[in-house]
């Protein structure tokens, strides 16, 4: 059985919404996976007591450790083994479990995941962050989230493969659409990287369907969106206020429409950030997540172990570099 | 009297929208301007005649050549001097009328005001084009819309300064607040670019208020929002693809919050792309302009010129550079 460990001081709202998630994930999940809750020990089997759950499938591991929003990520590696975040990885690289998610320090969250379990391209220099974002036909996949900066062209070509992988292996779209955000459908358009890129694409085994711009994504064009993490976390962000102002206008529309619409943009219901290029499950959830929300990356984290996507994106991505 | 020159058959829609658009605007604003229109003569008038229009505020200037939308910009000016699109900037140039506006060809366009009226600052490649976009408390500018790609931090700190002066002599906002659109809000997060950016606007005569996230552009937290043109390219698209989604969703919301809503986010209210930092004014409207969009294209040229607008914008610019 998939085990996945989860990060239970992690997170704004940390431990009270990480444990009930989790009591709301193994309830709902008819026993397929079983969660390792690293924290302080005590502290948190009374808040399991608490919230009533007497069952199995959910242990809990001590971390004594605590790591605050701030800490630099480094520093949280050397100086806080026992904290549930670095614990939680540790657990997955032995093999105890085969995913991790923390919704805390994300930088340390990153980092861990990167020199504990490595990653699957040398080009990657962080995991790139993919998100899950809807669209008006449905939904596609955002690679880089938010991890990188300033890429190269060749690392922007492997965004879209890692991108397509996730793509197809988690939301089941065959073939994905693969979609180069840019300024305009010219290949000579936009920032030098970008192009480069393009001309990387046309060549790269996936479905490259060329640039694309703001509004295709809004309007679903591409199963999977292409871009810097600079770019990519802008758009995610403008994502959250876009739901925000209209939450604010107009409250929840209470009609199918509406609350699909809602259903479809909370980021409650997205799962939080994958690490892709990892060897291994990585998930950041928002560091603001409720038990919704950390219910929600649970199991995204279970269908990513269960599926296994990382071995798939390491497959595509060595094919390229062989 | 300020005069405005107008492209009669730019647009994919000219040049009936175009005609239509500027009657509109005439018969709307109590004579405070002037239209001269440019295009093949006879056809034009006989649009203003089919369109009933017997005033003395429209003028036309014959300029019987025509610029298709995909003519490469410098052969544009080369080739079609007698195109009502550089006819327009021409007849600025000589001062025979104070703004040009144009649905045609906008690289074209671009070039024409470049070349034709010239720069406020040799920093800018292109002219920046800064546009008004809706948020939750409001308004606020944008700037690069899509001009410039692969910006320095001169050049980001530049389009600080133009859109600030654009934000208070435009919009009426006393001492705006300066956004640098990032990926976080420490200095030292995002682009090298956009950090050495941070570091010149912290020192910058404008009212800086740090990086800002795609969220807050939603939510209003400046007047301002500063970033590449790439990005802002991106940004301004995917504001159209929101509304889009949104009015697929859910259709025009008959309750004075979803009128509001309307009237803020459809783009022919905004009034086009303006061209900051030329030696006048200069306005890309939207290809697909209707008669509506053209007919604000048309109130926003006006209001830019009888401001002064570029004018204080190149004395804010020339500040920086003495």
């Amino acid at each position: 059985m998939i085990s996945i460990a989860l990060d239970a001081f992690g997170g704004d709202n940390a431990p009270d919404v990480v444990v009930q998630g989790a009591i709301n994930a193994v309830n709902s999940s008819e026993g397929k996976f079983a969660i390792v809750l690293c924290g302080p020990e005590a502290e948190v089997k009374a808040k399991l007591q608490e919230f009533g759950y007497e069952g199995k499938l959910i242990q809990v591991v001590d971390a004594p450790e605590l790591v605050a929003m701030d800490e630099h990520p480094t520093e949280v590696l050397r100086k806080k083994q026992h904290s549930g975040l670095v614990m939680c990885v540790g657990l997955q690289k032995k093999g105890l479990v085969q995913a991790s998610v923390s919704a805390g320090n994300s930088g340390a969250m990153m980092a861990s995941c990167l020199m504990i379990l490595g990653r699957t391209s040398e080009d990657f220099a962080r995991p790139p962050i993919g998100c899950i974002i809807p669209n008006a036909k449905g939904r596609s996949v955002l690679v880089d989230a938010g991890a990188n900066v300033d890429e190269k062209p060749n690392v922007l070509r492997d965004f879209a493969l890692a991108g397509s992988v996730f793509a197809e292996s988690y939301l089941g779209i065959k073939d994905p659409k693969v979609g180069l955000l840019n300024m305009g459908e010219e290949e000579k358009k936009g920032p030098v990287s970008v192009q480069e890129a393009y001309q990387l694409l046309k060549n790269a085994p996936v479905n490259f369907i060329g640039n694309i711009e703001g509004r295709d994504v809004l309007l679903g064009e591409a199963d999977v969106v292409v871009c810097s993490g600079y770019v990519g976390n802008v758009l995610l962000k403008m994502y959250e206020g876009f739901f925000e102002l209209h939450t604010k206008t107009f409250g929840v529309i209470d009609t199918p429409a509406g609350k699909q619409f809602n259903e479809a943009w909370d980021y409650r219901n997205t799962g939080g950030a994958l690490l892709l290029g990892l060897k291994g499950t990585g998930i950041i959830a928002h560091g603001r997540s409720d038990a919704k929300a950390i219910e929600q990356a649970i199991k995204v984290a279970y269908t990513f172990a269960a599926n296994n996507v990382p071995e798939k994106i390491g497959k595509k991505l060595a094919g390229i570099e062989a």
